[in-house]
């Protein structure tokens, strides 16, 4: 049997329209991969009532209960308290709980004050779920039936208590759930509707709940279903679709696009420069997110005026008089000039108008070329991308990053 | 007095991870400037079962409940076949509905299938609510001392129906709704828990209701209240926290850190370099982000090699050798360097170990040096930032553009 799961979210800027409930959507995901499907779930502000009602409601209609926010220090901070009286257990100071609040104010070298005692307050029996990244500690309980973990609302907290507390009691308590297997692969440059088209005519296994779907830029294809023979079915089709969409298949499940370019460039021990200018630093940025990047990244350059591009790309004057600073002869320019200022085995250049302003009918806003270079050659790949400055932007990132995975895919 | 309003959402999509629920984020915002607040949100699978369930639950809890998804012709939505059985009403084909769907495909010089016919199919006695951007009709019914708005899960259809239909209902059910207002106060560099006792020691009117929360690396303050001296109180009071907080009020409501920034430079036609090493070319993103860049930004270096630094930067090898390239010295050598070879009117430049390796215990993970250099003088600011890689970076980023911000406080 599946348990019957529902998730609660509390905090008013829930409700205000101030922010969208992520917290559920990375909630549903993390326990999804489990075989743990959300069946319900409920937002509620900072109100004691309300929380309470809520987790009454919830209680009775499931077999549990993840409940995140309001755990904090602050006086807007109520579900311990409001989970007390809607179970009618007494609030106490958990000594073990103190403990948690206490080593996370000692690791931060700093005194733990009066108020942060607060959020050792728990309802008796609780059972205390550490936090590693911060200093609420989460609990849990059984009321009735029902099984309720409470986690910080703090994102990286409630993730981290999820995937390393809540999880390992789920499992525990459902060990006869029929797993539920699902797969993403999320491919760059091509609409979704040839990604439908194409996946139509691949024949995959109808057992399969076949889901697509835009995440800018990429277009993922999920295949999800419940079934013993899961792993096996999906690996037969993550074959086919690999064969299919080689180059448009930038990572697959938890993988990122950067973090594949990432590895590969670790792997070949080659060094890596950027020159960018639409984009900004976009791509410089990107790479650096992840540890490590200082192996192969010599530099970057974000030239916006025509002046860095001369001065530190030796980009020749007659390309901003004739072709201009948007054209193939630039980007291979910029292309050169910052491989030969860094040395670096690799290069990658970006121009192009982002937007909103700068387009021109031989030139539209969207137009960008990206070029790259080894000791081999230089090439350069002329665009045309639809949106607005950020999709642009963006999107002339990541097709730079894919162009340089594709050149790996073909010179290991 | 003002009524509670509960949101429905339905659709599996909202359960397993895949997407965020946006639509509720949408409904909370545009109800909220017409004065209306959300006391809940629930989503539901389609599931008839869950979707009726959760339209009696709160129906008893609240005056007016907004629904919206499942109202459209395909077999998984359910909603209008749900709220018929939960209200024990008969579901009845409506010829007003029928028009609406009728409508729509002849808008598309398309012919209306059977299949599209069940989207007319509503329950007995309810209104119905039209439909200018898609095929699926709205409705309306009241159930027992509850209004049910169920509109469909599109969300621009959504919108427009929310917009044209629900609010003029709500006004019209509600008129004597006393309008909410509220007003939100972005602060960077101090921890939660000191904006709280600085903002207790502010005594600010007793009507607020006051909301403190982390939006990393921002601490927002959000005042609100329903009351009609609202805007004279929120005027009272940003006077006293603008005074309190100057250094670190870098934003108000819609405004971002960012964009402040930018309108600083563009206003003060001062140009502008960047030399990023921890922060990876992450400021120059932030600030090209925003279209006008252009007008101030004369260039950036990501110089991740302690070669781009000698090279472009003409820091002194002597400086890596002694106090090494995180350091004050390399902070202003760089600073002092990047605004040189761009000739710009103000640098930035950032160097810092972001983590997770590369700290040593005079060195930490978290160690960072920002450097602002002008006409007049050079300046280095040394920190020492809690948190992973993402968090050191992002602060970094942000609290040099704030430095550039508090600068032109210091000097209009």
């Amino acid at each position: 049997m599946n348990p019957r799961i529902a998730a609660l979210t509390i905090g008013n800027e829930l409700l205000d329209g101030d922010i969208a409930d992520s917290n559920t959507q990375r909630m549903a995901l993390i326990i999804s991969r489990q075989g743990f499907l959300l069946n319900q779930r409920i937002s509620v502000g900072d109100d004691p009532r309300a929380i309470g009602e809520a987790l009454l409601y919830l209680g009775n209609l499931n077999d549990v209960v993840i409940v995140s926010g309001g755990l904090g220090p602050t006086r807007d901070d109520l579900t311990a308290e409001a989970a007390a009286q809607a179970f009618q257990l007494p609030l106490k100071k958990n000594q073990e709980a103190l403990e948690v609040v206490r080593r996370f104010f000692k690791k931060l070298g700093r005194e733990m004050t009066p108020r942060q005692e607060k959020q050792a307050m728990v309802p008796d029996d609780a059972t205390i779920l550490k936090n590693d990244r911060g200093s609420a500690p989460g609990f849990f309980l059984r009321h009735q039936n029902c099984l309720f973990a409470f986690m910080p609302g703090v994102p990286q907290e409630m993730e981290f208590m999820l995937q390393h507390s809540v999880l390992p009691l789920l499992n525990e308590n459902f060990p006869e759930a029929v797993p539920w297997h699902q797969k993403t692969f999320k491919l760059l440059g091509l609409p979704e509707s040839n990604a439908e088209s194409i996946l139509d005519s691949l024949n995959l296994s109808d057992l399969f709940q076949i889901g697509i779907c835009v995440k800018f830029p990429f277009v993922n294809i999920r295949l999800s279903l419940r079934d013993r023979k899961g792993p096996e079915l999906l690996a037969q089709a993550g074959t086919k679709i690999r064969a299919r969409f080689a180059e448009q298949l930038v990572a697959e499940d938890d993988e990122t696009l950067v973090g594949n370019v990432t590895e590969l460039l670790i792997r070949s021990g080659q060094t890596l420069s950027l020159a960018e200018s639409c984009t900004g630093g976009w791509i410089a940025k990107m790479l650096t997110d992840i540890p490590g990047s200082s192996a192969f990244l010599e530099r970057g350059a974000v030239t916006y005026s025509n002046r860095a591009k001369i001065n530190w790309l030796q980009v020749s004057e007659d390309i901003f008089n004739g072709p201009g600073a948007v054209s193939e002869e630039c980007a291979l320019a910029m292309v050169r000039g910052i491989r030969k200022a860094s040395g670096s085995d690799l290069a990658l250049a970006v121009t192009g108008i982002a937007g909103p302003d700068g387009g021109t009918p031989q030139k539209p806003v969207g137009t960008v070329f990206i070029a790259l270079a080894d000791a081999r050659k230089e090439k350069v790949f002329p665009f045309l991308f639809p949106g607005d400055r950020e999709k642009v932007r963006f999107r002339s990132a990541c097709t730079a990053l894919n162009l340089l995975r594709c050149h790996f895919l073909k010179y290991p």
